[in-house]
């Protein structure tokens, strides 16, 4: 069993750094404060007894050598980056979940054959960068790294020059690790568990997810002295799209969700019709005809109402995934776990995208979730209990301790 | 007859300060180039022997001296201040059409019985400070100059804290001024004159307005991993509103215009279904029971698409004015200078607020107006032509001849 009075402490230490304006955290990719946080994550794992690797997309690998100099790593971990106004457990879980299992397995004097590799990977949340996942995209080939390099944030500022900036660019070259298996344990983010009573969900699958940036073109122009019928409000066409998104996704519900999350303005002037707006949109499925029908229905329509205003229209894929099945011995090993040591369970669908989902295409992978308070993420109230995160890293210890062999 | 060439070179000299991307007019108000543009106007004004006072809200009075000790000043002029993304005219014009109008009678040695006061408004456009005509609403004692004082930027700042840092708070009480008249001259910022080839519109009124700054409070989750009946999706409520301003203007229209122009999306994050936004709407009618019913209906809707959605909602009054009527006086004064000049013209109504607007309140007062390229205002690319500018300085001299008397 994990201490969880000791996981717990280090959440909170954590929590600690990037604070937000409502008791959550602002701790975005690549800031200072990422930094700082990932200063305070090597302390900690090089205190454990493990040492680093760190790629060129800024992944920080920590190892606890194995007996068989053969066998391959098990991997364990998640992200430490946040939304800008985002929870304390949002990932740091997956990662701190981790690194207390070692610090466990050293009280224990605990060895395994497979060595264990707490990772953290580089901007998961994609809100400064998009898109999410972007450094276990990368470090599983479905994306490319110059690419990744180039993706600005709202200032105009690079990836690749804020990877550097902050010193995390390493040397290591990114993908070239071979994994026996990885594990990710992660807060639902939903509603589901803690509405059934679970403890915990074994996960299967994950939803896939479009995200598509769509600009619209009026003209600008002043808000009293435009007679209606010469307008070309931009505005209202992403209020009919935003409509639009959110019928799509009830036609569908519940195996489908969707939202506008991300909106410019242009010039955002109390009274100026809107002469540009640029958006986002995030649909999601766990069944992919779903998926790319809700997505060409969107494209379809969203051009129809554009040319019903006069709207010039640009749609760009801005990110996108494909629903996932997990690996059937690693969701085995996971359940395994659960049911030895006493813990009530379900199957599970993620709702939300995370590194595991990239990482399965190279090795195999499952995931392990806990319930969260009201189903609430993204959001500075996000809160669990400290047995929820408890019982979370004990059946990722368990479904490492059986997949890496004592 | 007014110096057209010489009104033209100074409209783009002052164009050079606070250039815009895209060949127009950044100079917002209180901001340095705002400072830069008062000390060129005021260079010009010192040179063509005019007297200066500034009065507490920043306002500037240029003053010729009349005959007649005892006669009140007819007064002319707009303002300087500039959309963010706005045009060389919308303004400009009336107060350099006021400044050529003064060289104009230097070159002819006439006199005035009345003395002649070229003037420019503080914060016409209301964009970095709401409401707009702020400064003409506190001399017209319709807006208070505490409250003004107070109003704040979008990133804080003060009214009065910036009046300062640019240094045009002056010592005079504002509203102390008594006038005889007064007359602004404006691009018309619709297509109406152009579209009939009129050269002149004689304004008889000006629409009513009411900004209603609209907070709706959802709740902040996330898009993938949040059921989509347990949404409270502060986005779409703002989608649903921006489609009802849109109705109840259609429903009016040509008597009424509405649009939403600035929205700012919590936390604004590609993956966060947002969970408030606050922006605001914009209405106008010529018609006060057509204007109040529309704030009606919208407010009451609004509340209705709120409760729907499971959102908090709240709505401020921002700005406010009645239609107003010009003074039937000043109205012939400048119907009378049209007609003696020989250009065309109609009978207009202004869609846009004017600082005469509020000072026909306190004064008799009238507009000239000429038209603009496409209607176009309220963006860079508005323009006019050397003629129309002429046409529309001539008219104001001649409707302030007759006014102020030889
Ligand atoms: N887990 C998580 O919030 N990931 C961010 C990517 C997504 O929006 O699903
Ligand atoms: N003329 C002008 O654009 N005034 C700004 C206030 C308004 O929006 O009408």
């Amino acid at each position: 069993r994990i201490n969880g009075d000791r996981l717990w402490d280090s959440l909170m230490e954590m929590a600690k750094i990037g604070p937000g304006l409502r008791g959550g955290n602002n701790r975005q990719t690549l800031t200072d404060e990422d930094g700082e946080g990932r200063r305070l994550f090597q302390g900690w794992c090089e205190k454990a007894g493990l040492s680093m690797g760190v790629d060129t997309m800024g992944n920080m690998f920590f190892m606890r050598p194995g007996t068989d100099p053969d066998a391959l790593p098990v991997y364990v971990g998640s992200h430490l980056d946040t939304q800008p106004t985002g929870g304390k457990f949002d990932g740091v879980l997956g990662v701190l979940g981790g690194l207390e299992l070692v610090r466990t397995l050293n009280d224990l004097n605990i060895r395994t054959k497979h060595p264990i590799v707490v990772v953290n990977w580089t901007n998961e949340e994609g809100t400064r960068f998009a898109p999410a996942m972007l450094a276990s995209g990368v470090f599983a080939g479905v994306l490319d790294q110059d690419w990744a390099y180039q993706r600005e944030d709202a200032k105009g500022k690079k990836f690749g020059d804020e990877l550097e900036r902050i010193g995390w660019k390493g040397d290591e070259k990114v993908g070239g690790r071979k994994m026996h298996a990885l594990f990710e344990l992660h807060i639902e983010q939903g509603p589901i568990l803690e509405a059934e009573g679970k403890d915990i969900g074994v996960v299967t699958h994950g939803q896939g997810l479009w995200w598509l940036q769509i600009t619209l073109t009026g003209k600008e122009s002043h808000t009293g002295s435009t007679p209606m019928p010469m307008r070309k409000n931009a505005g209202l066409g992403m209020a009919r799209i935003t409509e639009l998104v959110h019928e799509v996704a009830m036609a569908h519900q519940p195996s489908a969700v969707g939202a506008i999350g991300h909106v410019d303005v242009y010039p955002n002037s109390r009274n100026v019709i809107p002469g540009k707006v640029v958006f986002t949109v995030d649909i999601r499925s766990p069944n992919i005809a779903t998926l790319n029908a809700m997505k060409a229905e969107i494209e379809a329509k969203a051009a129809g109402i554009a040319k019903e205003l006069g709207l010039g229209i640009e749609i760009e894929e801005e990110g996108h995934f494909d629903p996932v099945a997990f690996d059937a011995g690693c969701v085995t090993a996971v359940r395994n776990a659960v049911e030895r040591l006493g813990y009530s369970h379900r199957n599970i669908v993620s709702g939300a995208g995370h590194d595991a989902c990239w990482i399965n295409r190279v090795a195999p992978t499952a995931m392990v979730m806990c319930p969260c308070v009201d189903g609430l993420s993204h959001n500075e109230d996000e809160d669990i209990k400290k047995e929820w995160a408890t019982a979370g890293a004990d059946v990722l210890l368990h479904a490492v301790l059986e997949t890496a062999e004592v």
